[in-house]
């Protein structure tokens, strides 16, 4: 069985990504970080998700990003964004080069395992904002890697996987509901209370709650 | 005063690099990793050298890398190789995606303080068993960086400096000794002791000893 190192957030993107993964016939490797994040309890729905879905091994490894802040989700003197009007330009809750060094932190533990597959849930339509959502920087990292490594030298090709890149919310809950994924243990507000439970208006809540609704899938989401 | 980041491992070319960047007229800051390697003492190493070259900053990064294992200088089930033959292909002092991980985390810094300058002691000749020791793999690093970040994405270019990568180690030496670097007080040895002692036959002792011989400059360097 191939193996792929899976980035598991807690949220809605990536446990679908997982199930996409483990129905492409991958041995899955969850990775989750403990960097600061204000919604830690994304890391308890992460071990669920892991479990749930069926993941070999799930690892969370612990990186302290909040010493340079620069971010909402990082920095508590960054209030979290609640209006439901689209910001221009970068939102605030973009988080300094995070999908590079999670992607790099992925790539090192997929070495490791002998693994050249690696599994993301970068999304260009809702988060179109993020520079590090795009194709082409998923394209640019993907070639990096390539060179980064020993497994990339030596012949085997770093495959970085982005299957829901380019869907809408709907699209990805009407394939998760497919793979049998129990939303309800995911997390995907940007401050979810030590329970797990959602704010229900951060801009992840607004486009989690529209996904569900579009899709006509009830939303199974426990909010505050 | 232009801001730049800098990775100072504590050894002898991050030193040389970090005094290159303040030649160049850059306010720097210093980035350490403590991530469970041998030889930590070159993270007190990594503290002075900023201090003397005069760093704005220092700042040393927690990061675990042992979980996973897969190198000489984090697993302490893999010995380092002491042979003075050059082994064929990559060394098991390799570790796997490191200076990814460790460009990916002075790019989320240099975004918060708004530099879009990263300096880093790459050499492609001395360790060329090294993946990401490679020019191609820098310029892949750059490419990626600048599609990865705010920084890069408002127009700000991102750039890699690795100014010793072609570099012998005995012109890296000479160029350090014209800039004054204090050498006495870099770790470069894989296994040095807890005092920063080195042991003087690892593949970096090695090297270094034949870089002070080669450049005609007496080895300050302090022997277990």
């Amino acid at each position: 069985m191939k193996k792929a190192v899976i980035l598991v957030s807690g949220g809605l993107d990536s446990a679908t990504v997982l199930a996409i993964a483990r129905e492409q016939g991958f041995e899955t490797y969850a990775l989750s970080f403990d960097y600061g994040q204000r919604h830690r309890s994304e890391l308890v729905a992460a071990a669920h998700i892991a479990k749930a879905i069926g993941a070999a091994e799930h690892r969370v490894l612990k990186l302290d990003l909040t010493g340079w802040g620069g971010s909402a989700l990082t920095d508590a003197n960054i209030a979290v964004p609640t209006s439901a009007a689209p910001t221009a330009g970068i939102p605030v809750t973009y988080v300094p080069a995070r999908n590079t060094i999670f992607l790099s932190l992925a790539l090192a533990w997929a070495e490791t395992l002998g693994a050249v597959d690696i599994f993301a849930g970068m999304n260009a339509v809702d988060y179109s904002g993020y520079p590090d959502c795009r194709p082409d920087y998923i394209a640019a990292f993907q070639t990096m890697a390539r060179l980064a490594t020993k497994s990339g030298v030596e012949g085997g090709a770093i495959t970085i996987h982005t299957p829901i890149i380019k869907m809408t919310k709907a699209d990805i809950v009407r394939e998760g509901t497919r793979l049998r994924v129990d939303y309800a243990i995911t997390v995907s507000c940007y401050q979810a209370d030590a329970c797990g439970l959602a704010c229900g208006v951060c801009d992840s809540c607004r486009l989690r709650r529209e996904g569900f609704a579009a899709a006509g899938v009830v939303d199974p989401t426990r909010y505050a």
